[in-house]
């Protein structure tokens, strides 16, 4: 009898294990709850279509959304050597010191809307000193280059894909009802192009947008360097694990991680942006089934993030012509969420409020 | 000397001589600030528009926008004898019980965002008992049928625009920084179809929608009273005053106030869907400068609200298939402006926050 040695894929394999379709059933009783409500029937719109798939997940006509959380994953990318972003890789880092003094968009966001921030370093390139509620995870100091090697080894890979998992995990144990994810990472807009050319098969020019403000010049490295990085990988692009561990990052990782926990714990799961849904979907193509837990938030104005919607088969709930990531977008749709379940919960019935239907 | 008799439209000329334009300056000023806070210009897209125009309004980088109300008024159309709603006249009472009760879409939405809600009775056919927090201030009994005759007399046209000015005056009096309004009314659309083709020319076919469900029996009654409407009152309908007395209705009226009101009292101001719009494109023919106050929150199904939108040159927030009234999307796109104003006013700068700039 042999003894094996610790699977370092465990943990995924169980979670993605663990993950059932959401049932159609359930998506059915809640539309025949939503015609008994003081409204005329589908006059709430997409709001109808959230509460019943929130109803779905947690297979409840009263599916509770309290106490929801983003959490924001932050790393830095090998390929900002290529000069794909406008600004300095050491930004990353300072932002993170910036969301943890709450001075940044999403401190903003998150705290007008109620909802908990949890800032994760799962790669950060420059060190970051000790900070007040910083969550260190660090799987790497930032990923490789693609352009010259695979961004990431599979060890780094599963560390970072655990990383999410866990925070998941976490977020259910401690009563999270509604859960939101979004990324920093200087550069990521190149790697979720890279990936989102390698998961949809469009051409690189379809794929690659100006990110924080690339200006043509810059463009025209981000799509040398994308081109470059599928090339060199071509072989090892066949899978969304080859994907993710050939062009990266440790935030995306993370966030595909996050997803499927999410999921296998059968929660309401909100994708911020491009990276956000970029992560996801290679989540979806790891385990279909956690596409019922997704939900989109709002249209980036990177013109990758189309296709990837629609291979997912998701439109966003909002556009709002934004492309911050940080978890805005999702900030904002997760109000919408709570709302959209508010009255689906707390409307009274035509009979019950005495009301005359047709 | 002759002593004058009070002029009864008196409240409304002081309301719209106290309305200035808002101040371009302002938005410049906003807009400049938007460039020194963490994050890549205009990347927080449409959110940035919203806060400076906040700011321009309050004439302030830090806009307050607390104590949110949506004031929802409520009438009866004489129109309704000509078939034009699959529900009986009835449920605008039961309605409104629904709404003091809290059973209706708009208290678990204007609950979930915090926002206050006042509920006006300016003219429901069915006497409501006197009940917790129902604001009665009947200008009469519902209007006229307008395919008969006018659907208001000048005094009850002016005792309802005078309703709707002082709930603008008494919600900026008691510290509300941001409004928004909607309406429960029975047969409305019908109302709001008949005044968008006086305002904005377009044929009844392109302004006449299924309202809460018309079929194509009731349809075909719809675009018939419209355009009756249209023909009879047609010498009458040159000017905001006429069309809003011929065609009604009551919480049109108040509405129309009600914008006016807020400008007066330089307060941001969100519009719900079709019938709000309505009012509200009064409320700028009668004074153009209320346009700088005025927010579009969603796009309705009604076909249109799109005619009234291109018009005011507003482009809504949300696009969530919704058709209900009641201020149900005004009260979600309040909480996209709390924060839109919560990232401009407390984000923080590059220079404080020791975040490179480009």
């Amino acid at each position: 009898m042999t003894v094996r040695a610790p699977a370092p894929m465990q943990l995924l394999d169980e979670t993605i294990r663990r993950i059932r379709p959401i049932d159609p059933c359930w998506i059915d009783r809640a539309s025949r709850h939503q015609l008994e409500l003081t409204k005329p029937p589908g006059s709430l719109g997409r709001l109808e279509e959230l509460a019943n798939r929130c109803a779905a997940i947690r297979e409840s006509l009263a599916p509770g959304v309290a106490r929801p959380r983003i959490v924001l994953f932050a790393a830095d990318h090998g390929v900002c050597a290529e000069g794909v972003s406008p600004y300095p890789q050491a930004v990353t880092a300072q932002m993170v010191l910036n969301f943890l003094r709450g001075g940044a968009a999403i401190n903003a966001l998150a705290g007008v809307g109620g909802i908990e921030l949890k800032v994760i370093d799962v790669g950060v390139a420059t060190p970051i000193p000790a900070s007040n509620g910083l969550l260190s995870r660090r799987a790497a100091p930032g990923t490789r280059n693609f352009c010259a090697e695979p961004a990431m080894t599979e060890s780094e890979m599963t560390a970072a894909l655990n990383t999410g998992i866990e925070f998941a995990c976490d977020s259910a144990n401690e009563g999270c009802e509604l859960l939101g994810f979004g990324e920093m990472g200087i550069g990521n807009t190149t790697v979720a192009s890279a990936i989102t050319a390698a998961i949809t098969g469009e051409p690189v020019n379809a794929v690659v947008g100006c990110g924080t403000g690339a200006d043509e010049a810059c463009m025209v490295r981000k799509r040398s360097a994308v081109q470059r990085g599928l090339l060199l990988h071509n072989e090892s692009l066949q899978d969304a694990l080859g994907i993710l561990r050939c062009l990266g990052g440790l935030e995306i990782a993370a966030m595909c991680g996050f997803c499927l926990g999410a999921a296998a714990h059968r929660l309401p799961v909100v994708m911020d942006g491009f990276i956000a849904t970029a992560a996801a979907t290679l989540a979806v193509h790891l385990c279909p089934a956690t596409s019922g837990y997704l939900f989109a938030s709002h249209y980036s104005a990177e013109p990758g993030h189309r296709h990837l919607l629609a291979q997912l088969g998701q439109k966003p709930l909002l556009c709002l012509d934004m492309w911050l990531g940080e978890g805005t977008g999702a900030a904002l749709a997760m109000k919408l969420i709570q709302a959209a379940v508010a009255a689906f919960t707390n409307m009274a019935t035509f009979a019950a409020a005495g009301v005359s239907n047709r």
